[in-house]
């Protein structure tokens, strides 16, 4: 079964708000196997969303519409739609009544406004929405489908898994062995795309009928592998097999699956072997605590850090040597490794990490330029120093995070003796 | 001026990914009097994009499309787009040299794919992308426009700004007095959306033809103010007038403007005074060191910080009495003094923030609920703290970043005595 998406709002096309529902709808009918073949955002006017909606129900055949199913004068959606498939509005006494209830419950008279939202295109089904005034419709004729729903996150994520998928799975499992959209994800980080893509040579004919992406981004390069319109039982299986088959190829660059985060990946590694961990930052100025510490759970395994931003700080927190500040400098690798020493001893970890570099604008030269990083990670037991330079590319913000999780990588793959 | 957007990517279709490019897309396109008349999201399907950018192109004349510019096998939008146009690629010397000299500048070879990366649609213009392989491009011919630019937010905004958008300014300003879309917003913090819609009832009908919207986030409530189709003037004019009355209404509530920072808006106010800052963070574990160090120039004012997440650190790293860590216990009024004081002290700082509370989803009681936060701000001259207590609503994440927030808005307060 394929469908359009159409988001309905001034707000959407103008970029004053960022468009979730569409993403939370892709996802939830691709795993009912219901494949988006588009999404359209459009302004809340009758002549754009009708053209929208009628070109969607003629390549598709059926459509779910969101927003501007609300009380006000620029709610235009369900008039539009009726109009559409020639059905003119009709009072709903159930709806009315829930209305009405709804309003009592919150001891407020119903302003005379919400009565229009009583008002259903005839013959359509109305889905019950306890979060909100506005009921969504299911409107089915002549074999062509439209879906009506709010655009209040909260009141669509609702109606979408309670009415909406069901109707949808039941339909897509009558017409035969369901065809799912399923898709995986390894995660990479600490190798360049085009090294991977060159590893990578050949899979792609092998994974066939799945298609394999390569999505890069400041967090390493995920591999997403996608089975489009199998049976629920073939897609599982075959991606259970392309994930293996792209893991022995990233060897040891994988650092997981899916929405497997790599903050996570190192408390568990460092929680199973009963380390603690600290950290000292430079550059990153706190983002590789503030990782580490948005994990559930960290305060079993992760101690505390250091934030040594003036290079006092690496003196007096870290016991840099004040020397060494001066030659060969902040920005270097016998810098970082007595920051990660500090670290340890003064926080007496079992394991730290270290990071100090140029985030810029400013700061940069020719020897040591913007994007320059030094990275450090040290365990006590055994005893063991790693250090690293990088040349990271991108803003300061991408700079922090890629510094951050090169950390997380260094660390990684110290305490996995990669 | 009309033009569609077209983002391309099966991620996107499927909501893997949250299209924030789109927003981005919208919001810059309006400001430079530009109408977005639809959004599309398709698949890397070359049939799809196809279909989308030619229906674009049938019905505006113009289309922004972004994403599927990589070097790999899934990036085509380049090839589709080149034979809507009717023309071949060609291989263009200048991208193909900065291309080479990009790889050179990061010490690697460059991989054979990323010639491709260099081959153009005959006759169209190259916008250069300093942050990435590949550049944007300009084709237009016959009376109409595709701008083609990469996916990756950081490169698409770069291009944007300094390429796309002066050029359709010039177009627009060329075709006489373009009505624009003009918005502007009062950002407020510590005070609930309720309270401030109190203070603001009455003030819409004053502030008409402009609307205005309350937008409330982890950041604190956003007032914003939007024209909608008035001359460039008039909007301007009476945008600054808004928000002049909007930030009359939220007093010392208001920390900022647009896109005002809070973290940059402290950073500067203790700049100003010459005070130099310093952090103690528990359950906010490094967020708020993170969110001073990401403003560019931090260093001169900001020295660094202490992430005492075990309670042995706040006694090792802050010299918080071992005794109050048992009774009352860390998430306290007397332990955060203690923090603040410590991290002042031991940072030898002028000013400093400290933050201890339950993040959950775990570590909650009846007395002290997940949420449950103490915050203080002191300073030394002259010498002056104070505390609160919140509880904040939301997941871990959502908590943190309230945390952070309520932490830097104490320490602005404190700064200017409010």
């Amino acid at each position: 079964m394929k469908i359009d998406v159409v988001t309905v709002g001034t707000e959407l096309v103008l970029g004053l708000t960022v468009d979730t529902n569409a993403a939370e709808l892709g996802r939830a009918l691709a795993a009912t196997g219901v494949e988006v073949v588009r999404h359209v955002a459009v302004a809340d006017r009758a002549e754009a969303i009708a053209a929208v909606v009628s070109d969607a129900l003629a390549r598709t055949g059926a459509v779910i519409v969101t927003g501007g199913l609300g009380p006000t004068r620029d709610d235009i959606t369900k008039r539009v739609v009726a109009g559409i498939f020639g059905k003119p509005l009709v009072r709903d006494p159930g709806v009315l009544q829930s209305l009405e209830a709804r309003f009592r419950r919150f001891g407020r008279p119903m302003p005379a406004m919400n009565r229009s939202q009583a008002e259903i295109p005839a013959g359509a089904s109305v889905l019950p929405n306890p979060r909100g005034t506005a009921p969504g419709l299911w409107i089915e004729d002549m074999g062509r489908l439209a879906v009506l729903l709010p655009g209040v996150p909260a009141e669509m994520r609702g109606l979408l898994h309670e009415e909406v998928l069901p109707r949808l799975a039941r339909r897509v499992g009558a017409a035969g062995a369901a065809p799912v959209i399923g898709s995986r994800t390894v995660r990479t980080t600490g190798v360049p795309e085009s090294a991977l893509a060159e590893r990578l040579a050949g899979i792609e004919e092998r994974l066939a009928p799945l298609t394999l992406a390569s999505l890069p981004g400041a967090a390493g390069v995920d591999l997403r592998v996608t089975a489009w319109a199998l049976g629920a039982d073939e897609a599982a299986h075959r991606l259970d097999e392309a994930v293996a088959a792209l893991r022995a190829v990233a060897g040891s660059d994988a650092y997981g699956e899916d929405d497997a985060d790599l903050a996570a990946v190192v408390l568990d590694l460092a929680r199973a072997r009963r380390i603690s961990l600290a950290v000292a930052e430079s550059c990153t100025g706190g983002e590789i605590a503030q990782r580490l510490t948005a994990v559930p759970g960290a305060s079993d395994t992760f101690l505390g850090g250091v934030v040594a931003y003036a290079d006092r700080l690496k003196t007096d927190l870290l016991d840099v040597p004040g020397g060494l500040l001066t030659t060969p400098g902040a920005v270097s690798e016998e810098c970082v490794r007595a920051m990660v020493e500090g670290a340890r001893r003064r926080l007496a970890a079992g394991a730290a990490v270290a990071v100090t570099g140029i985030a810029g604008p400013g700061g940069g030269s020719d020897e040591k330029p913007v994007g320059t990083v030094w990275l450090a990670a040290s365990c006590g037991d055994p005893a063991t120093i790693r250090t690293a330079r990088r040349l990271l590319p991108g803003d300061r913000g991408e700079i922090r995070a890629r510094a951050t999780q090169a950390a997380l990588d260094l660390l990684r793959r110290l305490l996995t003796n990669q």
